[in-house]
């Protein structure tokens, strides 16, 4: 150290977050209270590579489509030899790709209904850019079957996002709503009427949320439809009802196909399996269609009440087709998406993550003096065979100098093992400041 | 699904493990184990992102040095824009340098001694190689204080260490041994016997688990060793030892410089702080330097007893700069590394890790008939919110294909809701076959 050395200040890489010890813990339990809700509708857990093969994600696409402009991060070995000919490999932008690629490839060693759950970074290789994550977390439930999916997993879907979303330590005072549809009401009757644009339709529908009606009816006139179809567009993508037997009477008789009948039978069967939540949980809301090569049934949107601009912070739906590119087998699935990172980020700017110390331990035992050294190591590991988690303190500085160290960690219990033969190990509660007598095989917190 | 597809076969990527969801059910277990041994200790998690700077990686080297040989993969923006300026970025191929770099980010922020823990991917951009893992997960501990960090914490590493692999399932009947040393010691006798080309010997002597002695006496000789002298290194390195007394009494007093003493000293506490550990559990061996660059005192290393050519599947030591190239401060410390991976496919090919279900469901309620449905989802959410993971099966179908689904995904209950009214639940133990009358608000496994 005593050589002039350059320094190199490190600094944050734009789009690619990290926390401190005490943001990490709080983010430690939200990934806990995911993964337990999860596990306990019995979904397993997988996690793939960071990488698949650019010509699988090509073969692909991602949300189902040819859409290959997706921003990616593809890898390059630094000290690559000239010749070597490898399969180009690129970051994951979602999971979905991946969970497609994984069924195929392990298509005959699973059991279907596959349940799966997986959490994990997913990248963007987009422009440095204030706000955007370029590595965050997803976390995602699909369910695949082979050739037909009941319908039941449509209605699970909602009940485990609500059951999550509804109790994450922080987002108690935040009013959230699941909103669902399903497509082939709105495209049933889009070609009912016999709208040949069906996707620039979809498109401006899709917007509802941000637009106000007639905005949305003007740019509709502008593409050519007719006022009669604008308005029997209109006021069925504005309907808004959270029971089947309120969508039923909603939606005019007249015009109905199908392929709406069918949208309608599913999407009353998704909210009766869904009564139990408290009202507005769950709304129907036919305005939301998702992108549009890709869902075919079920669509899942979810936003925060008192601020619905800031867009859905967990989305999914119906697929027909998960993995066709893959494999020549009929996959249907249907799945849902936690936008993790983005939903803790928010959470944590609003100062509402659950405060807690920087260290895990419940304990410290400090060491009176250096005889006692091991006398600490063994209550400390007392204390550990019964379940707390015990810092031991490092050397034998001035009590004050330990008791600061505890406050500094956020640590609740400091404990006294006795400084002499004779006398009683101790606990300080260092929230109360009380200090009793304690026994390192019977205190309990 | 009716035209012609083009299929993408996929298949695995050289390198980048990716398991079925049994084999993950123990990964996860694993993860579980170890995180709760590192926080009963005090440790709390970071994460850093997944990559750093590449000059930050320069600045740093890894492992300390100025080593930037290093295997990295680099990213590339698929859809970059000509003329983009960006920090070139690099996944990070170790856990060592994205410490010392957010230890200096942070410093203010941080409390110390800072104990954290990171279990995180690591990547390496080797050239694919059968049984050579290209990303990989490591789980690392480390303390790191400012300018003296208590011998305390070179105690508490190998004490962690061995709480983890010996109680990690599947690992039951694997004799491992921690291999402590500390490189004062043998730097101190070569720098006491004048001997100038340190690296070199130290090097040879790192290979004695491989070497025979005759072999490592000979390359001594070959690079200019008095026969004196090899006698000499060669008895102080085969030293292997269990307690500080014969550590001391091994060891001749003759030759030893301030150096030696100290190490001798150090590592005779860090002994005697682990004499409640399991006879042969810990040893001293003095043939142990690891990297010269880095490592100032204690090191580690791991060992299968019976397969000590299978190498380090746990290592570390202490070092006495961190992040002298990110901040002007002496940040010494030290840390223990487990190779995750590495030691969890062993276990995975020697097939001994815990077997249980697909599904992480306790119990699976069927659906006896259609009008059961609000009765099953009602009796599945009162078991949950008991604390049991439950599946509901998705349709009436035969009971019998309902069973054949828990017994495929492993779920060791099945419960059944009465058929009709008047009749009781019952549960179903698959193991035994025995089916009993239960009650959903007080059954028990």
């Amino acid at each position: 150290m005593s050589e002039k050395k350059k320094i190199y200040k490190p600094k944050p890489i734009s789009g690619f977050p990290e926390w401190l010890p005490e943001t990490r813990r709080a983010e430690q339990q939200w990934f806990d209270h995911i993964r337990r809700v999860f596990e306990s509708y019995g979904f397993c857990s997988i996690e793939t590579p960071s990488v698949e093969a650019l010509d699988a994600i090509n073969a692909k696409g991602g949300d189902g489509g040819a859409d290959t402009d997706k921003e990616m991060y593809v890898l390059e070995r630094l000290h690559k030899e000239e010749g070597d000919k490898e399969a180009r490999l690129a970051l994951h932008f979602d999971q979905t790709v991946p969970l497609a690629r994984y069924t195929a490839q392990h298509f005959n060693e699973l059991v279907f209904p596959f349940k799966r759950y997986q959490m994990q970074r997913v990248w963007r290789g987009e422009r440095p850019q204030a706000g955007r994550f370029r590595e965050f977390y997803q976390c995602d439930i699909d369910v695949i079957n082979v050739d037909t999916l009941p319908l039941h997993f449509d209605a699970e879907m909602p009940a485990i996002i609500w059951e999550i979303l509804s109790s994450l330590p922080g987002m108690e005072d935040e009013k959230i709503q699941i909103q669902i549809s399903n497509r082939k009401i709105l495209i049933g009757l889009l070609e009912g009427l016999g709208i040949e644009n069906v996707i620039e339709v979809t498109r401006w529908i899709d917007k509802l949320d941000k637009l106000d009606k007639n905005t949305v009816a003007n740019e509709l006139a502008g593409i050519g439809l007719s006022d009669e179809n604008i308005n029997t567009i209109l006021s069925l993508a504005l309907i808004k009802v959270s029971s089947s037997k309120e969508l039923i009477a909603g939606i005019s008789t007249s015009n109905q196909n199908d392929t709406m009948k069918e949208g309608i039978e599913e999407l009353s069967f998704v909210l009766d399996q869904l009564q139990h939540l408290p009202n507005n949980a769950v709304v129907a809301d036919l305005s939301i269609v998702r992108g549009l090569d890709y869902y075919t049934g079920t669509v899942y949107e979810t936003r925060f009440v008192d601020d619905p601009s800031y867009g859905s912070i967990c989305s999914g739906g119906r697929y027909d087709d998960l993995a066709g590119n893959y494999i020549n087998k009929n996959l249907p699935g249907v799945g849902i998406s936690i936008g993790f990172s983005r939903l803790f980020d928010r959470i944590r700017i609003k100062n509402q993550l659950p405060v807690s110390g920087i260290s895990p331990a419940d304990i410290l035992v400090i060491l009176p003096n250096e005889e006692a050294r091991a006398l600490m190591m063994a209550t400390a590991q007392t204390l550990r065979k019964r379940g707390y988690n015990v810092e031991t303190f490092h050397g034998a500085s001035k009590i004050k100098r330990q008791l600061a160290y505890a406050q500094k960690k956020g640590i609740p219990y400091v404990w006294f093992p006795p400084f002499e033969d004779g006398q009683s190990h101790e606990v300080k509660n260092m929230d109360t400041g009380a200090q009793d007598n304690a026994s390192p095989e019977e205190w309990t917190k």
